[in-house]
């Protein structure tokens, strides 16, 4: 049941109101991999450059996470930097450094070929419809995209979408993507794109998922939506990697379940809330790299116990 | 089990990217009442003028709502225009002619004084509390408000608080209340002002309840918040008196329960929401006027359907 994970592993430069932080490990397959690995086994591909040493990496062996296709090469790693002082929800940019990302060409191991779960991070839709095409055998596959790959390679972005069981956007994504305010118009105009699924992330209102006919390996089908709820939180210490970490605990639970049946995906859709509400407790990777299951489970009851009658 | 409320009857002129709509039957009373009458017995105090007809009146009357304390005067009622052509969840308001209500002075019929529910909907809080100090054996007062009372009569409004159950606001007034952008520092410090609970409405998100200590007439308390999910719309006709329908539909729920558990509280909240769900659906009360219990029970279900695990 393992999953393999294509995208950015980089370091963050982050300020928020609760602080400041330097060059923490980041990037989307990162925050992906940590989530998802506290419920299978993971595989990253991605690249990194110089400054990033055994005890970076070791930050994902001891999760178990499996480094191998990770490409190792001269330069310096993606670095980003961004501040939340303005609005928690919606980091500022302050820079961008692709460096070695930007020439990245994911190479698939020999031995991450059986893996039966791939998600497709936040890159450029030709490298996620590349590794897309060279996993034929993958059982599941979930993406996420991004506003700069939506309005300026949507033809790529088509692509991919046609190829995705689950597309894990946010709300702003999924109305620009279907050119359409109402989210659940829009939502209807993305699963005609391909996507047998839909998960719209609405932040610290948690999620909606949305489904098509194709949404689930077996019978019953279930056309109503399912909304997963968020933790509400007194302090955002950094809500860097909040979404792929969503991702993470939405696929690991989901890969974990093996079948993509209605209850196994609104199962994953609360692990993912519970993922995400970890995430931006402390800067970086530092809650996500050091939970146990048993704190997971221990908040996967009380987000139900948020949100359920009984 | 009366409910007794107290509020604007209004007509309303409203423009929404769906349509228009001249001089509909308005106002927060006439919205909760209408909401609340499928689950217990209401009893309406506002003023009206000539242009509130018998024809208006049965509307209310056909839901068996007790109109004894609307007071005729000579003059126009309340007269609101509002358009949503640039944002669905904010109006921007044409124009409010305050008319008879400028000089509305709550009379409490002696008929209503047996009533054990209070709703003070969104009125002046000096007027909020003097019906609350007339009705010394009220079991339990939900109230509401607004921006405009919040930032320029903050003492009233303190006194009022003081006195509630469960005060019902949105989003933007829990954080202007509290003076914190945080939506769980802000509900502590409204509930350190006086209410028992507070519900916070997101619009099409649902809805967060926050409790003290305080919230619940019997043991056990509880402390963690309860969220309820808000049903996705692909049309939104008219979000006119949703806020209002959602609280009637709380109220009344809560009322119909009798007691203030954990249980009744969370039920009323899912109720709040179906209200909130079928107003919006047409212009005006239209939808709400005419709804039957059975209706009203089948969407509940679809919003534990929306949101529970199993």
């Amino acid at each position: 049941m393992s999953i393999l994970v294509v995208g950015s592993v980089a370091f963050d430069t982050i300020e928020t109101p609760s602080g400041r932080a330097e060059r923490c490990l980041g990037g989307a397959a990162t925050y992906f991999a940590l989530a998802a690995s506290y419920f299978t086994h993971v595989r990253v591909i991605g690249v990194v450059g110089e400054d990033f040493t055994e005890e970076h990496e070791s930050i994902l062996k001891a999760r178990d996470i499996d480094t191998r296709g990770i490409e190792h090469v001269d330069g310096k790693s993606f670095f980003w930097s961004g501040s939340y002082h303005d609005n928690l929800n919606e980091a500022k940019t302050l820079s961008t450094e692709l460096n070695v990302f930007e020439s990245f060409s994911p190479k698939i191991p020999a031995e991450y070929a059986n893996s039966e779960h791939l998600f497709l991070a936040n890159i450029d839709p030709v490298l996620q419809e590349r590794v897309r095409s060279q996993m034929p055998n993958v059982r599941i596959v979930c993406g996420d995209t991004m506003n700069y790959w939506i309005t300026g390679h949507r033809a790529n972005l088509e692509k991919v979408l046609k190829g995705l069981d689950v597309l894990l956007i946010n709300d702003t994504e999924a109305k620009l993507l279907a050119d359409d305010a109402n989210l659940v118009r829009a939502a209807d105009r993305v699963l005609s794109m391909g996507p047998k699924s839909l998960v719209v992330k609405h932040g610290e209102y948690g999620a909606t998922a949305f489904f098509s006919e194709e949404s689930f390996t077996g019978k019953p089908h279930i056309t109503l939506p399912f909304r997963a709820p968020a933790l509400p939180l007194s302090e955002v210490f950094d809500p860097t990697g909040a979404g792929d970490s969503f991702a993470g605990g939405f696929f690991g639970s989901l890969a974990a379940a093996g079948e993509l049946t209605p209850a196994a995906f609104k199962t994953a859709m609360f692990y993912g809330g519970v993922m995400g509400s970890f995430a931006v407790e402390r800067f970086g990777t530092e809650r996500t790299q050091q939970l146990t299951r048993e704190e997971i489970d221990q908040r996967f009851a009380l987000f139900r116990e948020l949100s359920h009658l009984d």
